[in-house]
């Protein structure tokens, strides 16, 4: 499993992955799955991917040969980030449907998706979420977050706490959190853990981070956030329990 | 969906469910599904349902009927919470058994699990998960917590604060924190929440509580919550991005 998020507001954009893929759970190992392609002063480009690893590192190949070979499409020359999109969508569909039929003989799961973040110059900075059929969303004002992979454990403080003006600095926190959440519940996803920070209209990517597992800082994170977490318990007013005298045992009833 | 869940340690249990049932998106009521068939004095039983409702409205019907009728086994004299949990696991198994090949075949999902949690006095008390074969597992000092239906949202809160020496006012509203955050993530997930707190050899459930829609608790908890997360972020010292001179952009070369 892997999970991947990005975040976009008026500040810019975070994106964030763990690196653990797994075949079954008696085969574990960790690969990169965020991978920055801007082009310094013209465009910022990152790319999460999640799903069958064998298709994303082809699609990610792909995107790097149209560049290297000068293809009239490719991620320096197509002029938006909407094309941008399109055009990985149809990479990975391309990559599917030449590896579906082996893959479905052995019921192996193929699909995979992709997060694209990021500005071309002349546009407004963007977040795309690129499903395992190839078409895409793109994150607005009021849902400015996409997640794909083990998305489930690290929503909640997502929601709670994502908004258009958070700052850029918040944002990274969060997202770094929310990818420890799932970690911690989840096996399946684990360090080292890449995150990138993007400010608009920068166009480069100036902010990134590694974080390998037993890091200082994410043990540091983990501890404080657990602190915050009691001492809210602690500030929470006491429940107020139904008083017992009014209190009648209807469950064992029959209706 | 539903959520329910459960948490033991050495001070007691608590329990607590959502009321939320849907059919698809356009079709949302709200059912208990909680139910408290304790006898004050000698045993505390309570029983949280997920799953298809007529199946799950069927067994704590059957529930109900073997006691009103004296029926040799039922919850009242059967001598232990392990027994208990095995019967609920029969009732579930039967039901199941004489509706499947109707559900089956209009695909209607007829699975539904069970948390029973309580204590059959000379014992200590116990929380058990029924699966939907009717098999079933124990909460340990471990893990003190179990979870049915839309389980994933909940846990994070719980994989961090639930220990086994937590007392049972921080894991009330701890539960009722998990509860919450499903809600706001999954809209099949909703109120009115029902809570319940057991006192480690009271033997009968003295604190009990449903909140409704827009309760000021509810809504206090929610605020409190998301201001303990922001300072908790404005708390967590800066991230260390990688020095920039450091940066080389390996991610666009051909391996």
């Amino acid at each position: 499993m892997t999970y991947c998020l990005g975040i976009i507001n008026r500040f810019g954009i975070v994106m964030g992955a763990d690196s653990r893929t797994n075949a079954g759970v008696d085969y574990i190992s960790a690969y990169r799955k965020l991978f920055d392609f801007s082009l310094a002063g013209e465009r910022a480009i990152v790319i999460c991917s999640s799903g069958n690893l064998s298709i994303t590192q082809g699609v990610i190949t792909q995107l790097k040969r149209d560049l290297h070979h000068g293809e009239p499409r490719n991620l320096y020359n197509l002029p938006s980030m909407y094309d941008i999109a399109h055009y990985i969508g149809e990479k990975s569909r391309e990559i599917q449907d030449s590896d579906r039929p082996w893959l479905e003989r052995n019921n192996i799961d193929y699909q995979c998706s992709f997060l694209l973040g990021g500005q071309v110059q002349g546009e407004n900075a963007q977040l795309y979420l690129i499903y395992p059929q190839g078409n895409f969303i793109q994150a607005t004002k009021e849902t400015p977050f996409l997640q794909i992979g083990e998305t489930k454990y690290g929503k909640p403080i997502l929601d709670r706490t994502i908004k258009y003006d958070t700052p850029l600095d918040a944002m990274a926190k969060c997202a770094l959190l929310s990818i420890d959440s799932t970690m911690k519940s989840n096996i399946s996803v684990g360090p080292p853990i890449n995150l990138i920070m993007y400010e608009m209209d920068t166009l480069v990517v100036r902010h990134k981070l590694e974080l390998r597992l037993g890091d200082p800082y994410l043990a540091k994170m983990r501890k404080l956030w657990e602190d915050h977490v009691r001492s809210a318990f602690d500030a929470m007013p006491n429940l107020e329990w139904e008083p017992e005298e009014s209190q009648s045992n209807d469950d064992i009833l029959i209706d």
